[in-house]
């Protein structure tokens, strides 16, 4: 077998593997769910390729949320090549992207996103992460969140949780509000044989072991205090911490920013905005409110891990 | 009187009279609303000078609304080197900011800004500029908020409106929805007596002129559609459009970025976001709804002044 038809066997493998992920997730999450279903959209890309965007909303537990997927290819843009540090002139791009907005304030916002990116068959790397955002902190279960993610971390490499932890505090930032978005998880990108111990075929398992392990991770979060009365003025801070989440993805995230300058397709790009969102001028909770605790929880270097309940 | 001197004066007057067109516009948009009154919170900058931010809420016209006046100086930072194509070291800035988001989906959101720059008493020029977003476009009100800002662009140079209008609708342009922000308005940056026909007091007179017209021209469109009545399909509307300035402001407008990133007060410069906001995965109205015909005219390069009646 040739090298180039062997890379060419591994990118099919990425892209089944990731396409056979958005399914298995879409449908475990609607067994968490138990009201509402997937919708599925299905798209093409004029310069080569396309994806499936599946949306839910309404649910019991669910509110607004999306699990995409997708496959793309073709000549190297002008944007990409402004962005990548890399040579090349035809790319290849796929990957799975999740943002789940919960009805309930004390469940918290979910993130994930894995993605394989190749270049002429010469360069290529892996990126992603999982990160959570609780609408109110609670450090024991912020412990939990990390803990389920630095033990598949250390299945691979023993120094990934804490780069990786690290990354996503630096990522998920809201420089102008000197906030992190939420607890942060773990983020990589450009990983790949050349920077890491790991095989290519390790760095693909890598990720979908991550993406794999998604529904459980969130369905824990999810248990540990659905059942808890909501108050209106919960329901008010709810919306305030969805209008820092539109902030942060609209202003900082540099994969929304990149995709809606690049042409990108808008709504499966916009899959993170929540369903709803409200901003008040100058809004600051009472000290010693919950909500005021959670704000000094929402910074950078914290160590999860030493909350976990013994 | 020196050079040097003069300039100095002039810095001040320019100052001093945004700042009492601040007041201006607030006693006047507090008779127009009736019921709320403006929350008056004065700020300072580490580096040199401040502002006054004024906010309303909760009005029997304006849901929420801001009025900000700024003044600020000292040394260049690096963020406005890289976006100024002028050298300097230090710089003086002012100026007045105005967003309202009314509680009435057939009211339009409005905004307008005036602003001045100097660098190092030998560089100036203005900006500013008026732009009107209804959530549904009525062309013969359309034409009667363009042909008010006509009126007073050609009291002061008669290519002012055709060209401010045409550079209204490239800024105020949502690239990434392919729609225009509303039906725009004027919009004009770094004019200076070098390349206008008028003196450095007479573009300073324009500015004025504009903003103390601001609340009778608004006035005018808020009573042409306030008695309309509102149902739950278009207050969903007006969420819908008021998430579309949310992605406006956070990912186009070059001032929202620029304050963002170089450490400008966060709460001032987000005053411009709306109280409440909605997404929705591909929400398209129905064909022949007054949602598609407002879509349908949010496009660069309408003739608004063409709907005028007769």
């Amino acid at each position: 077998m040739s090298n180039a038809s062997w890379k060419n066997e591994m990118k099919n493998k990425i892209e089944e593997s990731f396409r056979n992920l958005q399914k298995f997730i879409c449908s475990e999450l609607e067994n968490i769910d138990q009201k509402s279903l997937f919708k599925s959209d299905s798209w093409s890309r004029h310069d080569g390729g396309g994806g499936i965007t599946n949306t839910i909303s309404g649910g019991r537990i669910i509110e607004k949320g999306g699990v995409a997927f997708s496959s793309v290819y073709g000549p190297v843009t002008e944007e990409m090549k402004s962005q990548l540090a890399t040579k090349g002139n035809e790319f290849f791009a796929t990957g799975v992207s999740i943002v789940l907005h919960p009805q309930s304030v004390h469940v918290p916002i979910i993130h994930m996103n894995v993605r394989y990116f190749q270049m002429d068959q010469d360069v290529y790397w892996f990126g992603g992460g999982i990160d959570l955002t609780p609408h109110y902190v609670v450090p024991e279960n912020a412990a939990i969140f990390h803990n389920d993610l630095k033990k598949i971390c250390d299945h691979y490499n023993s120094g990934f949780y804490d780069k990786f932890k690290a990354w996503a505090d630096d990522y998920f930032f809201i420089g102008h509000r000197n906030e992190t978005r939420g607890i942060g998880g773990i983020f990589f990108d450009h990983i790949s044989h050349e920077n890491t111990s790991l095989q290519k075929e390790e760095i693909l398992d890598f990720c979908l072991m991550l993406g794999r392990s998604f529904t459980e991770i969130y369905n824990k979060q999810v248990n540990l205090r659905l059942d808890q009365p909501v108050t209106e003025d919960q329901r008010k801070w709810q919306q305030i911490r969805r209008g820092r989440y539109v902030e942060f993805n609209l202003v900082h995230d540099r994969g929304t920013k990149f995709g809606l300058v690049s042409g990108g397709r808008t709504e499966s790009i916009l899959l993170s905005m929540p369903p709803t969102s409200m901003w008040e001028y100058n809004f600051i909770p009472t000290v010693d409110s919950e909500e005021h605790k959670t704000l000094d929880l929402l910074k950078k270097g914290i160590n999860w891990l030493e909350f976990i309940d013994k």
